[in-house]
C-alpha cells in the first residue's frame, strides 16, 4: 500500500466517523472497516461517470449493507458525484441528501435504498437479471453495448436474511456471471460477536449455490484487487469474495468491537483515531488535495468511458438502426405509441371468467405492445397466468427469454423485479398467490419508497381459493396492502376492469398491486352512461392519453357502475359499493332493489388510492355525502372500510380465517351472497334513521 | 420389502390418491412419493401414543410440505387416531377434521398448520429448542423425563423459501442433534423440474450449516432406516435426510410428472394405478385388515411407551419432588400464583421512559414470576430491552439459559417462538424492530391461525426512530398487524400502560404484539376516577382475576385518561383519542382546552381488539355516540382509525413513509406536537356543524 493510497483510505473512515459524530447518530464501523476493499473497488474497477450518474452502461454498486451509508457518501463525495462536503456534515439531517440509509432518488449515485437487510443483496441479482437479458436483447457480435458488472458490499447481516439464500440460489442456478459481491467478514453484529448467532461456513454454502467463492484480507490491496480481477475473469459463475476486515479499523479504542456497530466513537476516540492513523488534518471535514486529486480522476476516466461507449452505440446504430431505435426506445420511461391496441381487442363475449385469466389475456395482449415487458411467478406460473405464451424462458444456459422461473422464491422474486426496474429499459412484473404477498412484504414496501414501477399480480385473492383452506386464503392482505403509502392496490370485478387495470399499471409511476380470482366471475354489463359520468374530469396527470373509447373508469379508482331506473331519477337512498369477485353480488341485489323500485346504486371500487387521488367534486359525485346508507361488500377484513361506508354504513366482510371448503361454500356460509346483500341492504333500507354503528 | 409392508405402504398411497379424487381437489403425488420412507419413520421409530396426541414426551412430527396433508391423514387414521375413514371421504369439505393444508386443532395429532412453505421447517426448529431447554431444566442423572426427537418432512420448496436458511443456519449454530429432517427430494416443483429454477447442492448446503446429511432411495425401507438410526445416533448436530422419491409413485401414468402435484390423478388413472400396486380392493377408502392390524400396533406400542414414561415420571418425582412440582406448572396452562406481583412494585416515580425501557423492566420483573418465560431478539437484544438480567444465555456448548439470540433472523425467529409455544411449557417472547414485523409475516398470521400464545416485542414504533430513516420507521405496520384477525395488538402510551399490557398478553390466549417506542415518553398521570370508570364491568373471560388495584384499564382496550373539569358536569364537546407516544401531545392539548372551560375529554385506546371485546355499553361509555367531534392522534397510517372518529371526525396521522432526521425534528415536521393537536382540536370545535368528511 503506497502512502497515498493509506491516505485516501483513511480519509474514507476519517470522513465517515466525522460525519457520524456530528450527527450524533450513525454507524462508523462499517465504512472505517470496509474503507480498503472500497477503495480498491471504486479506483481501480469500478467503471461509472460521477457526472452522468444515470449513464445506462454504467457498473451498478449497491451497499447492502446500508447502515454504512458513509462508506458510500464518502466515496461518492470524493470521486465528484454532486455531493457537497456540506451535505457530509448534514449527515441524517432534515433535508439532507444523506440520510441515515441510502436512499435512491435522494443522493445522485445510490443505485438502491438499502437498509433492511438482505434487500441490497437480492436488488442486485435482479440488475444482473436484466443485464443478462438486455444483453441478449441488444448485443450484436462486435458490439457489446450492454457490458458491465453488478458489484455489491454485503455484511453478516445480508446473509443471515432468509432473502439471502433465495436470491443466491436464483443467481447461481441461472449464473449470473456478471454479478460480484464483497462480503465484508468482520465477524461482529450488533449483539457481539457473530459467534453468538451464526457459524455457517458462508464459502462452502455460497459454493453449494453453484458461485465463484473467494476470501483475501480486506487490508491487502493487492489481494482484494486479484480476487476481483478474478472474479471478473469467472464468467459463468455470481462471484463472492469474503474480504476478512476489522469493524471500525483504525481505532485504538473501538477496532474490532460491535460497541462500534450503531454509534459514534465518540469526540475523544475519533481523536485518537487521527491521531494513530496520523491523519495529517485537524479541521473536522478536511480532506488533504492529494487524496482530492487522486478520487477525482474517477471523473476524466468516467468521461472517457462514457464517451467511449457513446461512440460504440453510434457505432451500433449505424450497423443495426432497429435495434438502436428499439434500444432508444426500451432506454426511454415512456410506452411506445399504440401499445395498449392489443388490450382492447381482447373477446369480452363470454358469460364469466377468473380475472386471473382476463389478466394472463391482458398481459398477452400488451406483450407485443411492449416489448420490454419482462416476469414470471415463484413457481405458480400457471396459476397466476403470468406466462408469455410463444415466448421463451430465462434460463442458465444462454437462453434469455422473458418468462422467469423464480423457484418458489417470492421475497427474492419480488426484490429482483425491483432491481430489474430500477437498472432501467425493462417493465418487470410478478405472480404469486395474494396470501404470499406476506412474504415479500419488505420488498413490496421498499418498491414503494422508491416508487419502481412493478406489477405484482396477486391471484387466488379471497376464500374462492376454496379448498386449500385457512392458509392460503387471504383475509387480511388486502388490508395490509392498502395500509403501504405509495402503493397502487387494484382490485378489478371482472374481465373488462381487469383489463382496465393493466392499462392503469403500465402507466403508475409507482408499485401496482393487481388483485385477482381464482375462481371464474362473470363479465359485467356496465349500466351505460353511469360509468362515464365524469368523463369531463381531466385526465390524472399520469396518463397521457385516454384510448378511444375514453378514460377507462378503473383509473378513477372508483365508479358508478349500475344505478336502479328510480336513482336516475331522485338521489339513490341506498348505495352498494364492491369489489373484485363482490361486485356482482352487488349487482344481482340491484336488481332486486330494482323490482321493488328503490333508488339504488352500484359504485365499483377497484381502487381506493385512485379514488383518493381524484377531485373532491368527482368523489362527491361517486358517494355523495347526503347518502348515509351504504353497504361495502368484500371477502376481506373490513378494516378501513368505514372511511367509504361512514358512521350510518355498514360492511359485509370476512373479519377471521377462512376454511377449507369448495368455494361455492364457502361463499355462501360466509354470507357472501346475493341474498345476504339484499337483506342487509333491505335492513339498511328499513332503519328509520340511519343510526351511529361507531361507539 | 415385505409383501405386508409393500401393502401398508400401498394403502398410504391409495387412500391418498381416492381422498383427493373423492374431493376432486388436492395434491396426491407427495403422499405417494414420500409413502414409504413415511412408513418407516412411522412404524420403526416415532415415539407417539395415537391415544394421546399430548403425551408430553412424545416425538413431535411436522409436515412441513403442508399439501401433502392426505399424507398425514392417512397415518393418523391408520395408527389409530380418532379420525375416521369417514373424515378421510370428506378430505376437504366444510367442517371436516381433514382440511386442504394441516390444521393444529382441527385435527388430532397434527402438531403445526402448515402449508406456507418453510413455516414447518422452522417451527420444528422451535420444538427442538424447546426440547433442549426443558431436558437441561428437568432431566436429572437417571431421569431424562425429557427424551425424544423432532421429525418433519420438508420439500424442495420448503427448502427453496428464505426462512429454511435462517432456521436451519440457527439450527446448526445451535447443534440441534434432536431435529431429523427427511427431505423428499422428487425433483419436481408446481412449474415442473426442479431444473427450471433450483440446482442446489442441498448436501453441501446443509453440510455448511454444521448438519449431519445423508442421502438414501426413499423406496429402500432398509436404508431409510439406517438412515434415521445413523440421524438418531447422531447427537451433537441436527439430521438432513435426502430422500430420493418419485412423486405420484405407482401411479402409471403420473409417476414424476408436475401434474400429479396439485391435481387429482383422475378416476381413470386412479383406477390403473389400483391395478398397477395389485391393490386388492375395489371398494374406495377400503383398507386390507392385515394393514389395519400392521398400522394399528402403534396404539398398545404408544401406550406402552407411555406408560413407561409415567412410571419414570414418577419415579423422578419421588427422587426430585420440587423439580416434579415445578414441571407440572410448566406443563400446565395455568399462570403460577402471584406471577404478576414483580409487575406492580415497579418504581414510575420517573418523569420520562421508553416504553420499550418500561417492557424490559416488565419482562424482567416477571422473570422470577413466570419461570418459564423464555426469548430474545433478532440481534437487537439491548435495543429491544428483551435481555433476562442475571439469567444465562441459551447456546450450542450445552448451556441453556432462557436467553436467546436468533441472529439476524427474524423470520425464523418468529417460527421458532411459535415452535416452542406449540411445544409446550413454555412461554416464550421475541423482539425486534417493528418495521421488521413485515420480515415475519408469514409467521404472524400463522400464530393468529392457531393462536398461538407468543409475544412480540417490537419496538422503535415510529417516525420516533429517528435518524435511521424512512427504511426503518414503520408507519404502515401498525394498521397491517391490526389486519390480521386473532392477533392483539396493544400500543401503550407510557411506562405504566406498558406494564399493564404485559399484563394482559401473559393472559391472552393468542398471540400479542406489544408495539413500543424508541423514544422517551412521559409517565402520565392518569386522571383519577375516570380510568376507573367501567371497573364494575364483568371481568374479560379470559383474566382469571384481577390485581389488588383493580382491572388495569388497558385490559379494556381504550378508557377515559382524562377529562377537563368542564366534562365531569357536562357531555363532553371533543373526545381526543391517542395511542403510544401521541397520547402525551393530546394530554397537552387537554390542558390548553381545559384553560378555555372546553368540555373535552381524552380517550387512551393502547389496543383495538381489547376495545371490540367490551360490552356496547362500555364502548358507549368511553366514546359516546352523541359526540361527533373526534381527534385520533396517531404517528401511523390513518388506515381504520375512521371506525372511531366517524364521519365528522378526523385524525393526525403519517400517510406517507418518514424521513431521515432528529426524532424532535421530525414530530414537529409531520405535524406532531400539542400545538398541532389543540390547532386541529380548535378547528374541530368551530365548525358550526360536523361535515361529512368522507365523501
Amino acid at each position: 500500500m503506497t502512502s497515498l493510497e493509506k491516505l485516501c483510505i483513511d480519509a474514507i473512515r476519517v470522513l465517515s466517523a466525522e460525519a457520524v459524530q456530528a450527527a450524533r447518530s450513525g454507524h462508523p464501523g462499517m465504512p472505517m472497516g470496509m474503507a480498503a476493499p472500497a477503495y480498491v473497488l471504486w479506483t481501480r474497477f469500478l467503471r461509472h461517470d460521477p457526472r452522468n450518474p444515470a449513464w445506462p452502461n454504467r457498473d451498478r454498486f449497491v451497499l447492502s449493507a446500508g447502515h454504512g451509508s458513509m462508506l458510500l457518501y464518502a466515496l461518492l463525495h470524493l470521486t465528484g458525484y454532486d455531493l457537497s462536503l456540506e451535505e457530509l456534515r448534514r449527515f441524517r439531517q432534515w433535508g439532507s441528501r444523506t440520510p441515515g440509509h441510502p436512499e435512491r432518488g435522494v443522493t445522485p449515485g445510490v443505485e438502491v435504498t438499502t437498509g433492511p437487510l438482505g434487500q441490497g443483496f437480492a436488488h442486485g441479482v435482479g440488475m444482473a437479471l436484466a443485464h443478462r437479458y438486455l444483453a441478449r436483447r441488444f448485443n450484436r457480435p462486435g458490439h457489446a453495448i450492454v457490458d458491465h458488472h453488478i458489484y455489491a458490499i454485503v455484511s453478516d447481516g445480508d446473509l443471515m436474511e432468509g432473502i439471502s439464500h433465495e436470491a443466491a440460489s436464483l443467481a447461481g442456478h441461472l449464473r449470473l456471471g456478471r454479478l460480484i459481491y464483497l462480503y465484508d467478514d468482520n465477524r461482529i453484529t450488533i449483539e457481539g460477536s457473530t459467534d453468538l448467532a451464526f457459524s455457517d461456513d458462508t464459502a462452502r454454502r455460497f459454493d453449494s449455490y453453484g458461485w465463484h467463492v473467494q476470501a483475501a484480507d480486506g487490508d491487502d490491496l493487492d489481494a482484494v484487487s486479484e480476487a476481483i480481477a478474478q472474479a471478473r475473469a469467472t464468467t459463468d459463475r455470481p462471484s463472492l469474495i469474503l474480504t476478512r476486515t476489522r469493524i471500525a479499523c483504525g481505532s485504538p479504542g473501538l477496532e474490532g468491537s460491535h460497541k462500534a456497530h450503531g454509534a459514534p466513537l465518540g469526540a475523544e476516540e475519533l481523536q485518537r483515531t487521527k491521531e494513530a492513523l496520523q491523519w495529517p488534518l485537524r479541521e473536522p471535514f478536511a480532506v488533504p488535495e492529494e487524496v482530492r486529486e487522486q478520487f477525482r480522476a474517477a471523473i476524466d476516466r468516467g468521461a472517457g468511458w462514457e464517451t467511449q461507449w457513446r461512440g460504440a452505440l453510434e457505432a451500433y446504430g449505424r450497423a443495426h438502426p432497429e435495434a438502436r431505435a428499439e434500444w432508444d426506445r426500451w432506454q426511454s420511461a415512456e410506452l411506445p405509441p399504440h401499445w395498449d391496441a392489443g388490450l382492447w381487442e381482447i373477446d369480452l363475449t363470454t358469460d364469466a371468467l377468473a380475472t386471473r385469466a382476463a389478466s394472463g389475456l391482458a398481459l398477452n395482449a400488451l406483450a407485443e405492445g411492449v416489448p420490454n415487458l419482462i416476469g414470471g411467478s415463484a413457481d405458480l406460473g400457471e396459476s397466476n397466468q403470468t406466462v408469455l405464451h410463444g415466448y421463451g424462458a430465462f434460463g442458465p444456459d444462454g437462453v434469455a427469454g422473458p418468462n422467469l422461473h423464480f423457484g418458489v422464491r417470492e421475497h427474492a422474486m419480488a426484490a429482483a423485479l425491483s432491481g430489474m426496474s430500477l437498472y432501467g429499459g425493462l417493465r418487470p412484473f410478478g405472480g404469486t398467490f395474494l396470501v404470499f404477498a406476506d412474504y415479500m412484504r419488505p420488498t413490496l414496501r421498499l418498491t414503494a419508497i422508491m416508487q419502481a414501477p412493478v406489477v405484482f399480480v396477486f391471484t387466488h385473492d379471497s376464500i374462492g381459493v376454496g379448498e386449500d383452506g385457512p392458509t392460503h386464503q387471504p383475509v387480511d392482505q388486502l388490508a395490509a396492502l392498502r395500509a403501504i403509502p405509495g402503493l397502487t392496490v387494484i382490485r378489478p370485478a371482472d374481465a373488462r376492469e381487469t383489463i382496465e387495470a393493466w392499462w392503469v399499471a403500465l402507466q403508475r409511476r409507482g408499485p401496482v398491486a393487481l388483485i385477482l380470482t381464482r375462481q371464474k366471475v362473470p363479465v359485467l354489463p356496465r349500466g351505460t352512461g353511469a360509468a362515464r359520468g365524469a368523463a369531463d374530469d381531466p385526465l390524472p396527470e399520469w396518463i397521457s392519453q385516454a384510448p378511444a373509447g375514453g378514460l377507462p373508469p378503473v383509473a378513477r379508482g372508483a365508479y358508478v357502475f349500475a344505478q336502479t331506473p328510480r336513482a336516475t331519477a331522485q338521489a339513490p337512498e341506498l348505495i352498494l359499493i364492491g369489489t373484485g369477485s363482490e361486485l356482482s353480488l352487488c349487482l344481482s341485489a340491484l336488481d332486486a332493489l330494482a323490482r321493488r323500485d328503490v333508488a339504488a346504486r352500484v359504485v365499483s371500487m377497484p381502487s381506493w388510492e385512485l379514488f383518493e387521488e381524484q377531485s373532491a367534486d368527482y368523489r362527491r359525485a361517486v358517494l355523495p355525502p347526503d347518502v348515509p346508507r351504504r353497504l361495502a361488500v368484500e371477502a376481506g377484513v373490513s378494516l378501513g372500510w368505514e372511511r367509504y361506508v361512514g358512521n350510518a354504513g355498514e360492511t359485509i366482510t370476512l373479519n377471521r380465517f377462512g376454511a377449507s371448503a369448495p368455494q361455492a361454500e364457502l361463499f355462501a356460509q360466509f354470507g357472501f351472497t346475493a341474498e345476504a346483500v339484499l337483506a342487509r341492504a333491505r335492513a339498511l333500507l328499513e332503519a328509520r334513521r340511519p343510526s351511529n354503528a361507531h361507539s
